[in-house]
C-alpha cells in the first residue's frame, strides 16, 4: 500500500503509473494536448448517415476502443442505451464506456458489463443500477471516477483518449452544428459534450430535431463532427428538465441556509462584483435566497452566477442580481429558455467552467460554493461517491472543483442522513480533499477549517456558533453512536482522480450477504 | 525546376520536403492535429500585466521563434507595430513574423527585416512597403502566401507553429476573455485569431478596452489566454471600420454586375436555401444587388451569406433575404453593430469558414462566390498576389478556399487595367487553380471553363454572349497589345501555398533600375 499526502491507502498494484494525490495544486501539467488526428470533408460530401449501426461501421469502431457520450439528458436519456444496444448487437467487445455522468436510467449497462461488450467505466458521477453493478464488483477493471473538470483535463492530456463520441444533439443541422436549445429534448447547455467533440478521433451526432443550414447558435460546431444520424427520439422529456427545484421548508434546512448566508457575509464575500455557486438543492437554493436578500438590502450586483442552472438564478438574472450567469447544465426548462434567449445567459464549456489545466477556469474566480456532502472527516474530507454502506452512489461533478477554485468553499449539511452521522473520524470514500474545505455549516453550528483561523476569528465576532469539527462530531456521535466502517472486501472497483488526475482514494468492492 | 500539375515551375531548391500541387483534393491529411503544451492557471493568478515589454518577457520569446497577428484592426492597427518595437528593443532577432494579412500602416516592418529583428513572413495578404520590400528582395528568406484556410490548416498541421500570439481585443476582461464587438476599436469578428488562441504556446491579449468579468460574447476564451495587456490605443478607428462601401455606379461595372447575375440564376443557383458569398467591392456589391431583386420577385430566402461583412449584406438580413449572416470579418461599422445585436449575425472563426482539413467548412457548402482578379489565363488560374510587374500587392485571403468549395466560383473583372490585359496566356503568380474557377465575367463576354460545358449549354440558351477564354484574350490583346511578362531575376522572394500547403507558385524579385 501507499499512503498519499491526505492518508488514504493505495494499493500498490492500482498505483502504476500514476500519481498519488499531494496537495491541490501538486501536479504540474507537462506534455502537450492531445490532438486527434486531421481528416477532410470534401464539396458535395454529405455527413447524415442512416442509422446509428451504419455510423458506428463508419467511425471504425472496434473491440478494446473507448466511446463516450454526455448527461445533459440526465434520468431522461436514451442515447447511450440505443448506442451500446446497436454496438453490442455489431459483436464489438471490451470497450471502455466514459460518459461524463451515469443516471439510473442508464440500468441496461449492466447487461453490457456481464456480457463482455463493456469493460470500462471512467464518468464523473454514477448513480443507479450501474454504479451499483460496480460496487458489488461485476465490472472487470476499476472504474474511473473523476471530476467534472478532470474529466476535461484527462481528454486534453490524452489520459481519456475518446475513439468515439456520441453526442446527443437536441437540434443539430445537417453539417453537424449542434446545440441543446432547441427540439423536443432541448436540455440548455451543451458544456459537457466540448471536449468529447473536440477531441474524438470520430465525433457522432445523434439528433432527434433536424433543423435547416445554417443552425444557430453553435454549442458545438460542424468542424468537429464526422456524421449526424436522426433517431425518433432521444429520451424523455420530463426526465430531461425536471419541474422547478424549489427552496426547502424544512426548518433544519432553513436554520442551515441562513447560518451559511452569515459565514458568506462574514467572510466580506457578499459585495459588489461577487461571484458564487450553489447546487439545486433545497437547503442551497435557500442560501441562495437569504444571500439574495442581503444583496437587496444592500444593492449589489453580482459578476456572475455560475453552476448547473435553475429557475431560481434565472429570476436572479432577470431581477438585475446577477450581470451574468454562465451555464455548463440547465436543471429546468426556465433555464433552458433562459440560456436560448437572454445573452446574459451564456453558455460556457466544462473545460471553461473547471479544468485545472487550461489557462484559467471559472472556479479559480468563484468567491463562493454551497456544496453539499454525504459524510465529512475531522480533516474536513467530504465523500460524495458513496454511501457509508460503500455503495458508489454519486461523483465529485464539480464538487472538487469548485472547493479548489473558490475562495470561500462551504458545505451545508444536516448532520444525520437516517441514523448515520455524517461527521466522522474517517470518510468512507475521499471526493474533496479537506485542505480545500474552508466551512462545515449544520444545525449544530459552524466549523472552520483550523487553516483558516482568521476566518473563525471574524465569524466568532459576529456570534456565530463556531465549534471545532472534533466537537461537532462527538456532539452527533453521542446520538447517534460511533458508525462502523463499511463492511467491504479487499478488491478495488474504483478509483478516485483528484482533478490533476492524481490518486486520491480508491472504493472497495462491498461485502454482499 | 520541378513543374506542378499547373504548369508551373518551382525551383527544387525550394521544393524540399514540400509537396507540389497536384490537384485542388490531391492532398489527404496526415497526422495529428498540433498540440501546444499543457499549462495552469491557479485561484490568485493574475492575468494582466502592466507593459508589452513584461508580456514578451513572460512569453519565453527567444530569438529564432515565431509570433502572429490577427488583420481585423486593418489598415488602423497599431498592435502588430507597437510589439515588434517593443520586441526590437529587446533585442530579439530572426523572428518569423505570422500575421493573418500585412496592410500598408505595418510599413515599420520593413525596418525590422533591415535590421535582422525579422528573418520571416507568414501571411495570407500582404499590401504596401512590406510587400514591396519583399518583392525587392530584402527579406532574407522567402515569404509564404497562403489561403485564410490554407493558414489555420498550417497552425493545426503543425507547420506554422505559432510560439506567442498578439491578439489585438477590442474588448478584453481581466481573466483574458476577448470579444471585437465593444469599445473605440471595436472591429467585430475576430475569426481570424481564433486558431492562434487555440494552438500558440502563449497567447497575449492586447487591449485598450478592459471590461469587467466575465466579458460576453467571447469570441477567444479565457481559457488560452495568458496575459492580458492595457494599452492606451489598439489603432485608428477611422481605418479599422472604413465607411459604407457603395455599390458601383460605372456603366462597365454594373454591365458585368448584371451578366454575372444572370450567370448565376442560368446555373440554378438562385434559389430557396441559397447560399452566396461577395467581395466588399463595387462591382461585387452590384452583383450582390442584382441576386437581391432576383430573391425579391421570386420571394427566395437564403440559408446564409458568407464572407467578410458590409452593410450591404446586413440590410439584405434585415429584409429577410438572407436567414444567417456567417462572419470572420467586418468591413463597415453596420456590420459590427449587426454582429453584435443580432443573433442571426453569427461570427465564425476561420477554420470554420475555409480550413481545408477540419470536418467541413462553410466554404464547402457555398452555392455562389463572387470574386475579383488581377490577372486570368487561358488555363482560368486567377493571380490575385502580384501585378503584372511582378510587385506583391495582395493575396489570396479567401479567394481560393471558395473557388474550391463552391459550386459556382464566378470571377468579375473588366478586360483592363490601366493599359494592361487581364486575360493573358500566363498569369505572373497563380493564386487560385483555374480547375476550381468556373466562369469569367467581363464587359465583353462570359468566358465558362470547358470543365462545366453543360453550364456553357444553359448559359448560351438564355442568350448570354459565352466566348472562349482565348477569344476573350485575343479581343483585349488586340486593343492593348501583348503584355510583356514581368522583368524579374531568378531569386525566388515569396512561396504560394496552396490550401492544402503544396505549392502552387513562387514570386520572384524584381528586377530593380
Amino acid at each position: 500500500m501507499s499512503l498519499n499526502s491526505i492518508g488514504r491507502d493505495i494499493p500498490d498494484s492500482h498505483v502504476g503509473s500514476r500519481l498519488l494525490y499531494q496537495g491541490p495544486w501538486a501536479r504540474t501539467p507537462e506534455g502537450l494536448r492531445h490532438a486527434p488526428p486531421l481528416g477532410s470533408i470534401r464539396p458535395g460530401d454529405s455527413k447524415i448517415i442512416p442509422s446509428l449501426r451504419e455510423a458506428i461501421a463508419a467511425s471504425g469502431l472496434r473491440d478494446g476502443m473507448t466511446v463516450s457520450f454526455h448527461h445533459h439528458l440526465r434520468n431522461g436519456d436514451h442515447v447511450l442505451n440505443m448506442v451500446m444496444e446497436v454496438i453490442a448487437g455489431m459483436g464489438i467487445r471490451d470497450l471502455t464506456v466514459a460518459p461524463s455522468s451515469l443516471f439510473p436510467v442508464h440500468g441496461p449497462l449492466v447487461d453490457h458489463i456481464r456480457k463482455g461488450v463493456v469493460r470500462g467505466l471512467q464518468t464523473n458521477y454514477a448513480l443507479g443500477p450501474v454504479a451499483e453493478a460496480v460496487s458489488r464488483g461485476e465490472l472487470p477493471t476499476p472504474m474511473i471516477l473523476r471530476t467534472h473538470g478532470g474529466r476535461v483535463r484527462a481528454i486534453e492530456a490524452g489520459e481519456l483518449a475518446i475513439d468515439v463520441a456520441f453526442i446527443a444533439a437536441p437540434a443539430a443541422d445537417p453539417y453537424g452544428n449542434i446545440n441543446g436549445v432547441y427540439g423536443p429534448s432541448a436540455c440548455g447547455s451543451l458544456g459537457y459534450a466540448a471536449a468529447d467533440a473536440q477531441h474524438a478521433r470520430f465525433v457522432v451526432a445523434v439528433t432527434d430535431n433536424l433543423m435547416p443550414y445554417p443552425l444557430r447558435p453553435v454549442s458545438i460546431p460542424q468542424t468537429r463532427v464526422d456524421a449526424v444520424v436522426v433517431v425518433d427520439k432521444l429520451g424523455e422529456p420530463k426526465d430531461i428538465v425536471s419541474g422547478s427545484t424549489r427552496i426547502t421548508r424544512d426548518p433544519v434546512g432553513l436554520l442551515i441556509a441562513r447560518s451559511a448566508a452569515e459565514v458568506i457575509d462574514g467572510a466580506g464575500l457578499i459585495k459588489e462584483g461577487m461571484s458564487f455557486q450553489t447546487g439545486a438543492g433545497g437547503t442551497s437554493l435557500a442560501v441562495a435566497a437569504f444571500v439574495r436578500r442581503y444583496m437587496e438590502e444592500r444593492k449589489i450586483t453580482a459578476s456572475f452566477g455560475m453552476g448547473g442552472t435553475t429557475g431560481y438564478f434565472v429570476q436572479m438574472l432577470r431581477d438585475g442580481l446577477l450581470r451574468s450567469l454562465l451555464d455548463t447544465q440547465c436543471f429546468d426548462l426556465e433555464a433552458v429558455e433562459s440560456l436560448r434567449d437572454d445573452p446574459r445567459h451564456v453558455e460556457v464549456d466544462c473545460g471553461y467552467y473547471a479544468n485545472p489545466w487550461n489557462k484559467g477556469a471559472v472556479v479559480n474566480l468563484l468567491d463562493t460554493v454551497v456544496l453539499g456532502a454525504t459524510e465529512i472527516d475531522t480533516d474536513f474530507n467530504v465523500n460524495v461517491v458513496s454511501s457509508s454502506d460503500g455503495i458508489i452512489m454519486g461523483g465529485s461533478g464539480g464538487h472538487a472543483d469548485t472547493a479548489a477554485g473558490a475562495r470561500l468553499a462551504l458545505i451545508v449539511t444536516t448532520t444525520r442522513r437516517t441514523r448515520l452521522p455524517i461527521i466522522r473520524d474517517r470518510v468512507t470514500t475521499v471526493t474533496t480533499p479537506g485542505e480545500t474545505v474552508d466551512v462545515v455549516v449544520t444545525e449544530t453550528g459552524v466549523a472552520v477549517n483550523p487553516r483558516r483561523a482568521d476566518l473563525a476569528d471574524r465569524l466568532r465576532e459576529r456570534g456565530l456558533p463556531v465549534v471545532s469539527i472534533e466537537d461537532m462530531k462527538k456532539q452527533i456521535q453521542d446520538l447517534t453512536g460511533k458508525p462502523s466502517p463499511a463492511a467491504v472486501t479487499d478488491r478495488v472497483v474504483a478509483l478516485v482522480e483528484y482533478r490533476d488526475g492524481s490518486l486520491l482514494d480508491v472504493v472497495y468492492q462491498v461485502k454482499q450477504d
